[in-house]
């Protein structure tokens, strides 16, 4: 049973990425998480991508629910959660670095520093390396 | 200006990205085309994932006008169109490979091939000239 209630449509590898983060958000709060540093909703809110709040709210509870992200309380506020991808979550990085390598090659006005391309094209185990410990982007 | 009319979000490679196959549906073809050897309307309705046929002809014309597809008259019917990827479309294999690894480590219940699995881990560059040559999984 998927988030949301719908049944799964397949065994298909494909199909099932894309009923966990095949839209156009969830990606954006791995990445946001991921090469960003950040790890509140409010910070997700801000990120300039325009989403709303109500469907920032169900993308994080669904990508908890599916093992994505997990939340612990921010010892600094006990109001506030703090968001950190899990190991299912951050092992969605290849999938996220080869967006970025399509997108620089068909951009014309794309945002992704050659140094990135440069390590994913020469040293691409280092790379993931340095994005598991938390590498910015 | 994207497909549908609205405008980019930002020059983050991601959102680029997502703005073009970020939804259920895209990648689905993609994958229909890529690695199932489907080329008509009739055979990617059919594919068992029950898109709905104005959901298809929407995600075909987007996916046509961002040049990740092509289409053609059919020489055999001529009221048939056949739809094949583009490089730009076929540059997407790497994100799908990398999708079916993640889904493969997370998914119980996977349809992938070990052998691609294999090969994805051992022989990344030959498998990725498979698939342009029209490898079928």
């Amino acid at each position: 049973m998927l988030c949301g209630g719908k049944k799964r449509r397949s065994r298909c590898p494909v199909s099932f990425a894309l009923d966990r983060v095949g839209d156009k958000w969830s990606l954006l709060v791995v990445r946001d998480i991921m090469f960003r540093g950040k790890e509140t909703y409010g910070e997700f809110l801000e990120s300039g991508d325009g989403i709303a709040t109500n469907v920032l709210a169900d993308r994080l509870k669904c990508l908890e629910t599916d093992g994505i992200i997990e939340k612990s309380q921010d010892p600094e506020n006990k109001r506030r959660y703090l968001y950190r991808l899990t190991d299912k979550g951050l092992d969605l990085a290849p999938v996220l670095l080869e967006m970025m390598r399509w997108s620089a090659k068909y951009d014309a006005d794309t945002g992704t520093p050659q140094e990135l391309l440069d390590m994913l094209e020469n040293d691409r185990e280092g790379l993931l390396k340095k994005v598991r410990a938390g590498m910015q982007i």
